[in-house]
């Protein structure tokens, strides 16, 4: 009956990583796979035609932004969210308990990989408590109540394939004993999720316009061992749920994520697809693939195109080309990338356009970018089934 | 041997409207044709690639802009403007002289059309004479001298392959003498392009790298209909060029502009294309291609969509998408229209992207009013081609 399945068609030989499949109503994905942020509806500067074809398998958009702007219910009226942005394949969207805890503070980036102070990370939100969380909207000030039933209704609304449950994304920088509570209220905000989720009466009133869904729980914990072993526990014995997320602080450095992740991967049964919130750095995802995680979604392709990034192979991942230096390179961005920028244009003319202010200069950076990251993905799924993982992850991270 | 050609296949058997067809080394231009503006070598927020998957056939670029920022000889070293920008079809360049005469005044159009005062209109140049005219960088503030031999050196190494002779534009408020005196000024630097653009020894030097090129010549005379008859003239007895443009001010209302086209395209030969420089308004080019106007540039239609205004059908012309009544509107701006946009994205989706500052918003509306504007063309050599013009014209309008 279900429209949705998850098989894992290969697991390396020497690591966790693996190849497999998520079936949706929308298609197909691949997995190791990639989720782009179409945050507010829109890939910022790329239409979701060309996103395609780069090869996009899957992208997300934030129930946070959308409830608040233009309304989930207008989207409903659309028929969903794939009619409303024009994309016909799989779709996600997060519960928007993310971006109340963390917008306003800084980038999702910055949250999780805790790049900054904490001194303004409540500022939209006026109160959480066992109902939900009372947050300022950004939109008009207003006070908006956010439940975990408010969360699936939206997002029942929206009609991504994939959902999530609503939860508390615990800040890097609390207490043990404030993350211990906190997990334990976003537990129970699962239940409550699952059961909105599983109302039949909703669920058919939805159903014509928003399709067939299926649901990610989140794994809690913050930097603690003890709670990530407990929020596991939580996640695969108490509650059923379709995926399953690492969420919540990662620790306050790189190595600090690292250390959280591998633990946290390392203990998962091979049940469910696993995919970590808001990581993108693509030496990041070679090393998480190797600790079973399917999907990752990052602003940072787009975000870092915006800003005058182009991503590339090697350790240093990115160059600006807003630096001089490219001024009068004819070469592109990437000999051996297929991409349509670097097939048809020069470091010197995106430097122009960078220079002179073109909007054209975002747009075609988030091409490379979003190309760049596609291919990542399926390397790394070759690399897997042709159980060559390492030499490829060297080849590519010493380009 | 020449790559060039211009062929009038049909005029209309109820005015001077005609189809034809100009050739160039890079494709071939159906006229009435509409010319798009890559001012600094790209259309905003739009790839080359899409402006020909709407069904361009032409783009321009300005040598203003570009002599300053990237300079030509960077430029000419990728080839020239064809592989800089990655279009292969035609491509025209101005002189350069419009925009230093206009910038820093207003936009082109307000120019000819004399829709502002003209306190500030000298304020970028710091003076003109015989020579040529001196004027401030916007780029960083230095004075720069542009003669004709510099402009046709500087169109030479873009490698455009339609270019134009160096003349002042005329602004719509100098009086009868100054617009003598510049016309003729004018004449004797078309005489100087035309010996540069001759110069053997230029012309093979370059070649390579830019290919082959033809020039254009400029009709001057302002609202004078004695001075526009001295300029017809000069153009078409005096000095040899593949095609004629109608030049310098227009007068300062929309009527003085229709009697100042009529008159002069009236009194033009048949035997080259005519260009009208900075007409992109649909009411105009339905009106003087009926003139025997071939081919029209304009700012406007990717201008208009930056600032929200899709092009529709009818007298109206317009409609601005950040109205408040298309926030709900499940209909695209056109049902009829055929463009990605259209057959795509609601009004209400299209109001949310501007609404949240999404800037695929630019690129949606971009793709609507260049699809528009190729379509309008072809719809009008259509109707000349069927000895349908009047009804195609009422039908247009009245929609």
């Amino acid at each position: 009956m279900s429209k949705f399945s998850w098989t894992i068609l290969k697991t390396s030989k020497k690591n966790k990583a693996r190849i497999g499949k998520i079936t949706t109503p929308h298609g197909d994905i691949e997995t190791p796979a990639f989720i782009f942020c179409a945050t507010k509806a829109a890939l910022k500067s790329f239409t979701t035609k060309d996103a395609k074809n780069n090869n996009t398998q899957i992208i997300l958009s934030n129930t946070y932004h959308l409830m608040l702007q233009p309304g989930s219910n207008l989207i409903s009226k659309h028929g969903g969210l794939h009619k409303f942005i024009g994309w016909n394949g799989p779709m996600l969207t997060d519960s928007g308990g993310f971006q109340i805890f963390s917008l306003g503070y800084g980038s999702v980036a910055d949250e999780i990989k805790g790049r900054k102070t904490n001194s303004k990370i409540r500022k939209t939100v006026i109160n959480i408590n066992e109902e939900g969380a009372i947050f300022k909207s950004y939109i008009d000030g207003s006070s908006i109540l956010l439940t975990p039933e408010k969360s699936i209704e939206v997002q029942r609304d929206l009609g991504a394939d994939l959902i999530v449950v609503f939860d508390e994304c615990t800040p890097f920088n609390v207490d043990k004993n404030y993350t211990y509570k906190s997990m334990l209220r976003s537990h129970r905000w699962a239940h409550r999720s699952i059961n909105a989720f599983n109302s039949k009466l909703k669920y058919q009133s939805k159903q014509g316009s928003a399709g067939l869904q299926e649901i990610y729980g989140i794994i809690q914990g913050g930097i603690y061992s003890d709670l990530r072993l407990e929020s596991i526990y939580f996640n695969q014995n108490k509650i059923n749920t379709f995926g399953i997320a690492i969420g919540g602080s990662l620790g306050s450095s790189k190595e600090e994520m690292k250390e959280v992740v591998n633990f946290t991967a390392s203990k998962l049964n091979n049940i469910q697809p696993v995919h970590l919130l808001g990581i993108g750095d693509p030496i990041d995802i070679w090393t998480f693939v190797e600790q079973g995680i399917d999907t990752f979604d990052c602003v940072s392709p787009t975000r870092l195109a915006r800003h005058g990034s182009a991503l590339v192979k090697g350790k240093k991942g990115k160059i600006n080309l807003k630096n001089r230096k490219y001024k009068e390179k004819l070469s592109p961005i990437d000999n051996e990338c297929l991409c349509y920028t670097c097939k048809n244009f020069t470091l010197s003319y995106l430097y122009h356009l960078f220079a002179s202010q073109e909007l054209l200069a975002l747009q075609l950076l988030t091409n490379h970018n979003i190309f760049f990251m596609n291919n990542l993905m399926e390397t790394i799924r070759t690399a897997i089934k042709e159980d060559n993982y390492e030499n490829k992850k060297k080849e590519w991270l010493e380009n």
